[in-house]
């Protein structure tokens, strides 16, 4: 199975999709798309994407998915090696919701999109703008860190010792964190899962420097 | 199996939850948090639930859930009747994927803390609160609305002829959305399944307006 994935290097929910293609070893063409240039509001793209967002992940059969995590759930039931979520219920639970921390109450603030809307609606200038996108880092990440530290099923990884969809999202925000210089020493546990990824190529091989479109 | 549901009547994440249960015939004792009283913030709620959001979902033997689509998919794998996802991959990808566009494009920008930090450091007026929240749920829905009338997978409900997880999202989005009197007649498929899943007891009982702490 060969895939043409529709991203941007520096995209986090590219940065997911990336690394757990990577862990299921997937093949995939990449095909970039400059956010802020207005490549993904391009009639051709929302043809394929309605949201105009990325990633989407077309498929050798002409299909096209949407939304990193839904992608991601379905990598994982079609091709169940390495498995990215637990096979316990409980365990499926944890995951999931320590990713959509991430996914729900970080990134959706943060986006490429909504910075412009501030900017543009209330005059929010670079300081007021890194201190928004802080903001909601650090809310979600003292809660995450909380949440990992306390429980016994955090290992090497957040959830035991394999990687998986929890980590996908963690090690894609910390990059996108780094755009807004927000250092992660405040939250050890994270810091110390996210280098423990960074240590695997199927990672470091999806961060955004590592991508053909990266400036 | 009893649950207690920490939540709040008009949390659309909690009404996605309530809504879910009903469907699943849970019993649970409704335990209510007046989120601009702080309620959430409270001591022993963080102990619950670090991230100080509603839904949290206790269960019999002490363990807390979070995230209201964990816990959902949490139900679904323990409690399988009825099912709120397709059985095949290809259909669990869609429906997660529209689910998704309501959980991380429209609620997290559209949550009480975001409409409060637009008013303390922007000065946002009602009027440019409006704005915000009618923007990114048009954005979104206009996208909606698009995969569902172009997607002959949409039935009576938004996958096929029995509702599940998308339609637990859309319907408490359109509830969330009268908040700002944002109407549904621009988009007539969202508009069609809302009414159909309004028909529902499982759906109408866990309405805003149907709670004990409801106003």
């Amino acid at each position: 199975m060969k895939f043409r994935l529709h991203n941007f290097f520096r995209s986090s929910t590219s940065v997911r999709l990336r690394a757990a293609l990577n862990l299921k070893g997937m093949d995939y063409d990449y095909v970039a798309y400059a956010l802020r240039k207005g490549d993904a509001r391009a009639p051709n793209y929302l043809a394929m994407n309605p949201a105009g967002l990325v990633p989407s992940l077309e498929r050798e059969d002409g299909q096209v998915m949407t939304q990193s995590l839904a992608i991601i759930e379905w990598l994982d039931e079609t091709q169940p090696e390495p498995p990215l979520l637990p096979a316990d219920p409980d365990g499926r639970a944890r995951v999931r919701a320590l990713s959509l921390m991430i996914a729900c109450e970080i990134h959706p603030l943060n986006n490429l999109r909504v910075l412009e809307y501030l900017g543009n609606a209330f005059g929010a200038n670079d300081e007021a703008t890194k201190a928004w996108f802080t903001h909601w880092v650090g809310t979600t990440f003292d809660a995450l860190e909380t949440s990992l530290a306390r429980d016994t099923a955090t290992g090497r990884f957040c959830h035991g010792d394999t990687p998986g969809l929890a980590d996908l999202c963690l090690y894609a925000q910390v990059w996108n964190n780094r755009r807004f210089d927000i250092d992660t020493r405040d939250w050890p546990v994270i810091e110390r899962i996210f280098a423990e990824l960074d240590a695997l190529p199927a990672f470091s091989d999806a961060a955004p420097h590592n991508q053909p479109d990266a400036a």
